[in-house]
């Protein structure tokens, strides 16, 4: 693996392979001293085209805990943003030695443009672009989804996939990067997705997916998923003309008290509530759901700390058979 | 200790022992090589609300100097800068494992707010909340009093107290988080301090704060303090009804040429003249007062740095007995 | 040397000492682990008053890559980007012990009157002031020239000016800090050097510099220069009365595909084409001439941070006689 694109096409060996190295970089994260050697000397760009704070402060901390120096690059707003001179900002990062670059961009394809291309030799890690892809986001719940439900069945989860489990993934997946590299990592992993969404905010083709569709919220809920996945509302998007009111989608698709209530009182006790950040609490998600023991929120930015740190680790060290492990290395 | 929030309330014993291990982080920047592993593999986050950009690099400076990673979140004009989103931010901060968080805040009260909650264990300090405190900046200026007053008594200060000493506050108190934080912490350390503003701007309810006020700043002057600390005049607020124009204002209550003149032919000859930055010159303050060997502006900003170590040191190392004190540290 | 303001003035035998040191410095980026620890614990400031990420991310990549910590300080818009203040500004980085201080000002002479002054005793290094110098460009520009042509000559660089090139600059020189510091550096260095533009976009005085002047750009390629180095044009001066269309003045003043062909076949078939970045593709360099085997475009790049390295090195551990080279220290 040299980048990390999409997760539509990577294997399911590959993905574990991400998920067993971002256990073990778990249990550093849980040391006193959280910092690998690992990647000394290395230089990790975030170059982002589009505002995403959390996600670059994410990646920041990842490249830090290994050793890596990182430098931002806001290309927003600045004259590199245009698309045309993506290419020479590429091959500016790649003459500075950038060994991994994070790209976020707002044109979906962009960072698979960067990697195809031989402007860069540098690791191209794919934070989110246009409508297409957020690879580290589905990789991060995935490993939460493992987490939770090897805990449940008491297993630990190294080598783990997802057989058995049933997702449901709701609101606009017209839109979202996160609902796609979802789709396409869980169920290569072996879960089972049905997409929850309004007609009109889901996507042309959708009929060819590898998934189940609903129109009804509470009926997949009657099925009792393992994970209710809530995508977060595009607050631009709200007034168009296919978006229904907020209250309205509130009512409708927002994982509100009664919906809480309901699962609640049901016998699902150990469906989990999931939600990519930021939440709009109130639309998509009520305070209740969001804070409630069965979200996951929290635990999935903690594992995005690990994740990253395992694509990172993964891309900038991995082909080499004597490289140590990470945990190896914390040894020394 | 486990946040720094507010001087109203620290105790004079806590006060002291920042005080005193900040004088052990002075010596250690006086070194050839000023880095100290104290806090390697830790991570500081500067969360700020609003624009700040010189208490922003003074911690960075002191994260870095105790070899902590330090991640910058400028949440000014992004979605999280609205208070009711205070919780997921502090929450995703926590969540990625953040060691401290240094918060600045238009609202008075925000730290406050996240230190009180359970929404985080990193420990909270306050870079400056609303009209409220500034704690950090009332400790670099009580240091910067006790080693200019303590070398004047040709005595180490080491375990000193304020005791003795008489400063002037200058300015707009009304508005002031600078002024509080000073009145609170410089009475607790044993020093006099006597408010000098018009009436206009000073707060409702000053009957009950343990200081005097005064209305004249010549009068005062001929007092001859220990020391006359001029607030920084807010742009913002020159031209609202409650205040007096420019001229008038520098002519009144800013430290001007003839008040320095009046100083210098005075007896007080150890009297300095303090500023938080950055200066308005000719305004609060005249350009010769500001440069006059009085000024302990630059004294100031440099003491900042020292006491941001040992505010960040005591913080996350402080509860820990077998911990080895900076000085044994460098020795590594 | 204590400073890097301009390359006017400088002497051959310290650039040669710059260049020399940045050879050193490229052999070290070559290795698996790139870091150094020469700089540990020294604070490099970036003090930007205008944007310029290119310039910015290469001094941060070239500090980082000697273990030194970097601030980054965005001047522009915030109150301290007024000139007068550029006193406090320098005096409070100068308190927080920054080591060098890496500035960019619209204002010419703004690094050369900080450097003058008794505000600051860290190393002020100049990346680019109005129009009027941006030496480490040049610097490093004369790096790339001077590898190239050595190793056509099947030499090794050490020790070596630039005796016997001859190079064209081409485009707005009246605007140009770039045109200024290479002018001075390539003369110092013993190359030839030919100013190709209109008469509007030449300086007044110019008669006394010590170069030719040409306004025929195709006349000049046919005498075969060394290296054809083409500025950028400024977009916000392309309306301005005394400059061409920009279909004019690609034409008659960029390195377009007709000249290309006609360089390649020429006889010179050593000769390069330079530009300093980010290019506008299609105005004053063609794409096929920007990605041409004779483009030294990213070079460039990469031999700016080499020489970042250099000037850093240099000016903060240059004149202690005991300290070892960057090659003896990489062995540690």
């Amino acid at each position: 693996m040299k980048h990390l694109l999409s997760t539509d096409g990577l294997t399911a060996a590959d993905a574990i392979r991400i998920l067993d190295t971002a256990e073990e970089m778990a249990v550093v994260g849980e040391r006193e001293v959280k910092k690998l050697p690992a990647l000394r000397g290395r230089t990790v760009v975030n170059l982002f085209f589009e505002d995403s704070t959390r996600t670059r402060i994410s990646f920041e901390a990842a490249a830090k805990r290994l050793s890596a120096d990182v430098i931002n690059f806001a290309a927003k707003g600045s004259s590199v943003s245009k698309g045309e001179s993506l290419k020479d900002t590429a091959q500016t990062l790649e003459a500075m030695s950038a060994d991994a670059v994070v790209i976020r961009h707002w044109a979906s394809g962009a960072p698979a443009r960067l990697a195809a291309s031989d402007w860069i030799d540098a690791a191209v890690i794919n934070a989110g672009d246009g409508t297409h892809e957020h690879p580290t986001q589905a990789l991060l719940d995935a490993f939460t989804l493992r987490r939770h439900w090897s805990r449940i069945a008491g297993r630990t989860s190294l080598g783990e996939d997802l057989s058995g489990l049933r997702i449901a993934i709701v609101g606009d997946v017209l839109h979202s990067r996160v609902a796609r590299s979802n789709l396409w990592l869980l169920t290569t992993l072996g879960a089972e997705v049905t997409l929850v969404a309004p007609p009109t905010l889901l996507p042309v083709g959708i009929e060819s997916w590898p998934c189940k569709v609903s129109f009804d919220l509470d009926e997949v809920l009657a099925t009792h998923p393992s994970a209710i996945m809530m995508l977060r509302v595009q607050g631009e998007r709200m007034n168009a003309a296919f978006f229904p009111s907020t209250r309205e989608y509130a009512r409708t698709w927002g994982f509100d008290d009664e919906r809480l209530a309901a699962l609640e009182a049901s016998p699902a006790k150990d469906t989990i509530i999931m939600h990519p950040g930021p939440m709009n609490r109130g639309l998509e998600i009520s305070s209740a759901a969001a804070d409630s023991s069965r979200s996951t929120v929290l635990d999935q930015v903690r594992n995005g700390v690990s994740v990253r740190m395992a694509v990172l680790y993964l891309l900038l060290s991995g082909d080499d058979s004597a490289q140590p492990t990470p945990a190896q290395e914390a040894r020394v």
